[in-house]
């Protein structure tokens, strides 16, 4: 019999970017397709998403979507270009999110996308799924329960168990437990929380601490999330509710998915709570509750308008709460510190998730994930959606509910897993680099374009250009000089000019000589010595560009 | 009487450049002279020091120096060329640093360095300074008590409490309360460990859990830590003594003030203990400790360039334990990450301060920070070192010890403290901004640069150079166009043949009319149009910057 085989093209050794392929002979099937946010060192890239290239040619059935976040859907109006525009399966919230966004790209094929809900089974080729509820942050996430020709496969999507949740059912240990009675051949479980000890914070335990805020806030309560936490946003709303304020959604992506959301009625919220900013003045301070983007510290987010005193409606005021209810995203540390402590400036009360309990991650933490792996009891294991850490942490998890050393792999992105009753290896290595999305451009920008960038960003660029007039073999004129991000020019005369001096000297020995001038050699000694020249005077290494101008 | 003035140049609402200025008449005296390390949004610059100006043609009659720490020495070589080269008090490890420090800086004057140790007294100026032992991360590290025309001054300096240290002497805790006895009108308190809360850990704590660590290591230990934590590398060296292991000591920084310590009996290590990293293969793995810095992922350290298999002599191996005993700096966790996931892929054991109790970051916590106030019971208390999140729960701690909130001032670099009996106020307020280091530029690198570096990191530059024809009205040859972290030019000439067309038709139209033509009109036209152009292609804007040249 043929096996399976298994290959993430993104989602495996980080967070972000989840891309899964399911094979069997020519029937594919696709598990989300996710974008992930650019590292430090590359500037300009607006995000990162797989390459599919290995999915050319291959007759994708069904691409099936387990939650809205954009690390789970944020590929798709790239990737569907390259492939036949299968049938999407997802929850009606995540489709709504799907097609909000998919209004960005103009002039693509519509999407066919196919709703379902907890409990509905879909034959997909030779693959059968039951979808089923799983909480998390965002309402609509659905785990995968596929039976294939070699077996079953679990996958649990991001998940928490949760027994008492705001807003949608608890977890369903006894359908879980069904799942594992039927036989596991393959569990594939989200590793995001492996690293954090315990059980992850119930939602109602965060709710009580969020209330402690509301009874004891005389102001105005900002609280500041991501838009895609609905779950957080009802907590929000429904306190604002109970306390007698109005709500204002502030932030493009904020008043976006709140739209979605109570237009599927995931979001509920009151006749008469809602208040636009420019109408707040209308109300005392302590009716006020203004929900927005920014907790990450995002240069044009609402928060860091109203710090930066650029927001049109919304200032700090002493005595306002602000409440950061969202993890910070790595990286992202010294801007949220920055925005705290403009707040603790102003003399407003600063809630962080760091000081109270009033923010859950939406990820299983070691407790859960043991035992999600003790009710499915699988015979292989592959931990997905994290670092290397958080797979090396899951499968000491793993291997201490018994599971055998030799039936846990952790996995790269890229490899072929090759799957039968009795086996899961690596069998082979296809292509899965990052493909980085700036603006228009897909993939344009590569390592050549991204170490310029660094580089300009370091000491800046310095174009030197010299007109020469060929009969004469002499520079005409002075050279001109454009530099930007290298010194303060209006401070550095003397250095420009002495530049000039050695540019005419260089050029005008090269070409005063009466045999034929190599000028890509006169450009080189221009750069290599008005580089060093820089250097010596500066310490600095900006990039030189020499143009030569025969006239 | 005249009231004292005290004003910060730097550490208050930051971590790092501290520089605290004491004045009573014309006597003047400085606290610590440190650099910060810039923010992300400051590519290029090397380093941020405190702009001084407000210390030109005062009368600084000595610099107190806490301890050997950048953050608190780091400024000394810029700060010394614009003061009357006054004596600097400080330990004997603090002035082998500062020295060392110097040498990187040719012909500037031999500094005059005092030293003093853990009782001295010193008469400078009307100001009568007792130096106290304080435990922190680095031998040497002294408060200071100051004696001032209108009372006494505690500044704590960076501290802990250690009851069991290791290499040093304990926390004098009699000491601090006949300080205290004495009668403090001001407390400055180090703020950095203020939003932890309990007690920090002690040292014989790390020691027992390093010591796990060596007895179950069967293969090569790296210890990766700052290098100016020389407790916890007089640890690791210990420890490898004691389970028989050689210490190889790797990077620039670690070698340097090993060598200082070491010299100066800081830092104790067995003859023969000591190898070098090219001999480390005459030894079996389990008899090696290697000691290097990079834990913070820097780019060139020794851990990033082993992790990039660029080091001559060292390369990860299965089974080799790393043990990052230091905190990570706030916007380093991104290339921790990936470091740590790295020897993780390379099946090494990554034992990490997150994980285990193997690291102390040697600041007070909540505790601690309550306990030095109530020993030394001061009038008033001014939070120092940190930012306003800190200074905001240090704070709370004093008001919880029963300190009035009028009494605490949380103030900013350059407000000018007024100090007297009864009064501690604001006067007034004087330049405290950044002075940025780049290479050999000092204060240089401003506004305009910055913004410029950044633009280019994001879409890189344009450089459009025409030649025009004066006489003809027209355009000579084709335009030379120099790009770079824009787009693959190789893969773009369709677009640049495009806006060289562009270009010709506007310069044509202008120079072509016959009247006197406004370059500058003409660079704005093409600065404008090109950039639109290449927006709506690309959804990317470089920096566009015109040349005309006139033949």
């Amino acid at each position: 019999m043929e096996n399976l085989k298994i290959t993430a093209l993104g989602g495996l050794g980080e967070v972000g970017r989840n891309l899964f392929v399911l094979e069997h002979k020519k029937d594919v099937l696709v598990l989300d397709m996710g974008l992930r946010f650019p590292e430090e060192n590359m500037p300009g890239v607006d995000f990162i998403i797989p390459n599919v290239e290995y999915l050319k040619g291959k007759n994708v059935k069904g691409v099936l979507i387990s939650h809205g976040h954009y690390d789970h859907i944020g590929a798709i109006p790239y990737v569907f270009k390259k492939i036949n525009n299968p049938p999407i399966f997802c929850s009606d919230l995540t489709k709504g999110i799907i097609i909000k966004r998919q209004q960005e790209f103009s002039g693509e094929k519509p999407l066919k996308i196919d709703t379902v809900k907890d409990g509905d089974k879909k034959k997909i080729g030779c693959f059968e799924i039951e979808f089923f509820h799983q909480n998390h942050s965002i309402p609509g996430t659905l785990g995968f329960f596929i039976k294939t020709p070699v077996g079953n496969i679990l996958h649990t999507a991001d998940f928490k168990f949760e027994k008492t949740p705001v807003n949608e059912k608890p977890t369903n240990f006894e359908k879980i437990r069904k799942f594992g009675k039927k036989g596991i051949l393959l569990l594939m479980s989200d590793s995001t929380g492996a690293e954090e000890l315990g059980h992850s914070l119930s939602e109602s335990e965060i709710q009580k601490n969020l209330e402690q805020i509301f009874k004891e806030s005389k102001n105005r309560i900002f609280a500041a999330t991501f838009a895609s936490l609905i779950n957080r946003i009802q907590q929000i709303v429904s306190l604002s509710e109970k306390y007698g304020r109005k709500v204002c959604f502030e932030g493009y992506s904020m008043k976006n998915n709140a739209e979605i959301a109570q237009n599927l009625g995931y979001l509920k919220v009151k006749k008469d709570t809602l208040v636009s900013s420019k109408d707040l003045k209308k109300y005392p301070d302590n009716k006020i509750t203004i929900i927005c983007t920014g907790a990450q510290g995002e240069d044009n987010a609402v928060l860091m308008r109203i710090v930066n005193k650029e927001h049109r409606f919304l200032k700090t005021k002493k005595g306002d709460s602000i409440i950061f209810s969202s993890s910070i995203i790595p990286g992202n540390e010294r801007s949220v510190q920055i925005l705290k402590d403009e707040f603790y400036r102003n003399g407003m009360r600063v809630f962080h998730y760091n000081m109270m309990d009033i923010h859950s991650g939406g990820h299983a933490q070691s407790e859960e994930l043991k035992q999600m792996i003790e009710m499915t009891n699988p015979k292989f294991f592959l931990p997905v959606h994290g670092q290397f850490s958080m797979f090396s942490s899951h499968a000491e998890i793993a291997r201490s509910t018994g599971l055998s050393e030799k039936n846990i792999l952790i996995a790269e992105n890229g490899q072929v897993l090759n799957l039968s009753k009795d086996k899961f290896f690596v069998e082979s290595k296809v292509p899965a680099n990052y493909v980085m999305v700036d603006g228009l451009g897909v993939g344009d920008v590569g390592e050549v374009v991204l170490r310029d960038r660094k580089l300009l960003a370091q000491d800046g660029m310095f174009v030197v250009i010299v007109a020469v007039d060929t009969e004469k073999g002499r520079v005409k004129g002075s050279p001109d000089i454009i530099s930007r991000g290298f010194v303060y020019l209006r401070d550095s005369k003397g250095l420009l000019a002495e530049t000039r001096k050695k540019t005419i000297n260089l050029v005008n020995k090269a070409a005063g000589s009466g045999g034929a001038v190599n000028w890509t050699f006169v450009k080189d000694e221009i750069r290599n010595k008005i580089g060093s020249f820089l250097y010596s005077k500066t310490r600095r290494r900006p990039m030189v560009l020499p143009v030569v101008i025969e006239v």
